[in-house]
């Protein structure tokens, strides 16, 4: 009487409405019969390639209808996928391959070039030479374990060293059942996604589209232009924006105005500022302010428009499945209005990080996952989130961590201590700058070279700055908000 | 990092939507908030009177706003509802609540009257009284688990003693889940209620409810023409209703329409005859004919109305969590157009029957119910039931259970042998009827008096028939299948 199985999502969902559209991707439309049918050749190609069960698969691919149908092919057969973020560098990402201990990798041709190749020890397989194959018969797992890993996605956080974050199918599952209580969910809809799918707020996408029956626009990068024309030409009532996209497309539309039809504006990465806020009011646009993160799988606080100015700069009211408190330093829950750490608990928060019990015991607290990020609750209990994961920069949707960057500089031999920060940007939200204390002659062009080589572009610190001295407590801690402060007392010269 | 818990279900409602409407009844208009803190002050009643946490708590109430707030209570403070149908005699009602041991029972004062009083041990209150009691300071559960059991409801079986069927809060959870994403779930949705609140038809719509954050219209009683003018008054979007009640409203419309934003007609009981379907197409009411049980916290299967024609006498496809097989006698599944038993699974059906380990275990295998009901698949695997649960008469959207009625019938002193069926009726789709083996004299009268004494008015036979000798296959189990035939072939003369 174990109720915890269900039917296999993508199986499911197309014997349910076999003829509805699944996802329209540039000049193609595919139904969830199609889809599945897809989904399913492709699984036999996996098995041929002796892909199976239980197994960790790294995937590397581009916003593209047949990374849908992979990813769909993989639980089709109960493989745990490793998405893989395109634009880390080769030393990231065969990092996070054997982390992950994944067996195999699937890659685009675009990417299979790169020095990847040479980093990693375990098989890879193009797409492209991947659909050539004789397919097997496939077996396909006709139920699965809400329990069961569905997705691996890597984060960093303030250790540096980034982490698999477990998700379930339950875990996505929850997820897309909270989003729609909260934003309503209706036949009509159809959601636009050219966030990555390699992100959790892309992928995320994906779960809906399958759990609810619903056609995704799929756009291969963020263009303006494209979105307004699909948003009227596709009917699309849902998308999934990070501050700069929406930015884009306010000032895209210039006069225009979205169509009537389009009902959500789903807003991730930080609340909007005011004048954001204002021009989509003026236009009619209707945000949802969300705060949610890889480990929630999405978003698991939202502030619905009617709140937008109202309850300015507010992230909202957790999901109906969710709950979220906050604590204070001494580890009791913080009164209406006062700042503490936001913690979280509910089915679409994930059981933990790959093979790591010690980092996943020190997040979790009797069921609570501690997120790091600082906020309060107000009168109401809306959200209000002060500060993200003590260091976090979020870059135009990208989440990156000080750490990481610190621990890519410190291996350069002229630098003896580096401190990173982000600094706001009016194009990107927020970019990284570093601190560095050298021991020995070296240009800011050496170093920026040095950490292209290890880190994606978006990490890179678009300003250096030469100190004598980092500031630090006494514990020798050292205290970033300190050199935010310093940003701001020196004049700041872009690169 | 267990996942199971949730946030009590109205007080996390109240706390998203304070504002919404919740229920509309008779003259009164009640909000999520205000529900919350009358059943709140009600709780605090409940503990007043000693009702703990974990208690079984018997209900014996009406379709009222009261019985809203009452079964709500009973949630925020951990106790589990045993919901006792109205219709029943005191006798039956007796018998549930020493089964279901319970240790308390909260009854209408219109009711209290009755003999039933004088039959049970455990104490009793009548809502009029509870709610003058000085309320204690509550302790509200914050927190559900979904495997806590919710509520209780009696089914009786072939076996003839009614079981009580186990409901967790994931049941009502996943059910309603499944519903929402099968008819899609929309803020301006508004679900009229005139089934009862003691059948899982009427509160499953309580729990969507909450679980929706969507407002009720409840009415105490079914009658069309307030169903029409609430749906046109109250914007109601969905109803739920047995095959009587959707005639009367076809009927009571004559050339009228229901309002433009009704959209969806849920329709349980069995199918609906083509002439009905035909009226509600002419009239443009969009039938959603259904399938489902107490055990499996309603609805599982459903038909799209666009279907309604083509798979005419189709039951539909299983909700999205919900899986559904037919097995042949062999125990083999069967090929599609075969017919065998029911089978279904998933997390909206019964952990299994209160205290009965024997009834559960046999009606469980491998995770599956066996319903007992027959039916086959099409080849597009749409559901066609052709015989409830061997024996089952549904009698204006009640479950009757012949065996139970022969067992009231071989008690009286009279009566050596019986047998019951159900033949067809224009009016309540279905009524029993008895043939009696007599062993000496009686009358009709006699025997319709001695049912009426021992069961609710609805299970009395329509119909006596004396015969010699009843229809018994070579291990002598009765044939009611060849009873039914022998009323074809009798003059049928109703008394």
């Amino acid at each position: 009487m174990s109720n915890e199985t269900m039917p296999n999502f993508l199986k499911k969902r197309a014997f349910l409405t076999p003829d509805r559209t699944a996802v329209y991707f540039q000049e193609h439309t595919v139904t969830f019969s199609e889809l599945y049918h897809r989904s399913q050749k492709v699984a036999g190609q996996l098995q041929t390639l002796g892909i199976k069960k239980d197994q960790f698969v790294g995937v590397l691919l581009k916003n593209h209808l047949d990374t849908v149908v992979i990813l769909f092919a993989l639980q089709l057969i109960g493989v745990k996928a490793v998405i893989l973020n395109n634009r880390l560098t080769a030393a990231e990402i065969a990092w996070q391959l054997t982390d992950s201990k994944a067996s195999f990798l699937i890659i685009e041709d675009a990417f299979a070039k790169m020095e990847l190749v040479h980093l990693i020890s375990l098989k890879s397989i193009t797409k492209e030479s991947l659909f050539q194959l004789e397919p097997m018969e496939q077996i396909i797992q006709d139920e699965i374990s809400l329990s069961d890993i569905c997705t691996i996605m890597y984060t960093s956080g303030t250790t540096g060293k980034p982490k698999g974050v477990i998700q379930t199918y339950g875990n996505h599952w929850w997820s897309s059942v909270g989003s729609a209580l909260n934003l309503g969910q209706m036949e009509s809809d159809c959601w636009l996604c050219s966030v990555p799918l390699f992100h959790i707020s892309g992928f995320s996408i994906l779960m809906r589209s399958v759990i609810y029956g619903m056609p995704i626009v799929l756009h291969d990068h963020f263009d303006a232009e494209k979105t307004i024309a699909d948003i009227q030409a596709k009917k699309v009532t849902i998308m999934s924006v990070v501050g700069t996209m929406l930015t884009g497309i306010v000032e895209a539309l210039n006069d225009r105005r979205l169509s009537n039809h389009f009902r959500c504006m789903l807003l991730g990465g930080g609340p909007a500022p005011l004048p954001l806020l204002n021009a989509c009011v003026e236009k009619d646009i209707p945000v949802f302010q969300s705060y949610g993160m890889t480990e929630s799988s999405s978003q698991i606080v939202t502030l619905s428009p009617e709140y937008s100015l109202t309850k300015l700069g507010s992230a909202g009211k957790t999901l109906f499945p969710s709950q979220l408190i906050i604590v204070k330093d001494n580890g009791s829950p913080a009164e209406a209005g006062e700042a503490g750490e936001i913690i979280v608990k509910g089915p679409n928060v994930t059981p933990g990080y790959l093979y790591r019990p010690k980092a996943t015991k020190k997040r979790f607290r009797d069921g609570w996952f501690y997120t790091g990020d600082i906020g309060y609750l107000d009168a109401d209990g809306f959200l209000y989130v002060i500060d993200r994961r003590s260091d976090l920069i979020i870059s135009g949707g990208e989440n990156i961590y000080p750490a990481e960057i610190e621990a890519v500089l410190l291996a350069h031999p002229a630098v003896s201590e580096v401190g990173v920060t982000g600094i706001d940007d009016a194009k990107w939200g927020q970019v990284p700058v570093a601190f560095i204390v050298k021991n020995n002659v070296v240009s800011v062009d050496d170093l920026q070279q040095f950490c292209l080589n290890k880190l994606a572009r978006y990490k890179v610190p678009k300003v250096f700055y030469f100190t004598e001295k980092l500031p630090r407590n006494a514990a020798k801690k050292l205290l970033r908000r300190t050199l935010r402060e310093w940003v701001k007392d020196i004049e700041y010269s872009r690169n």
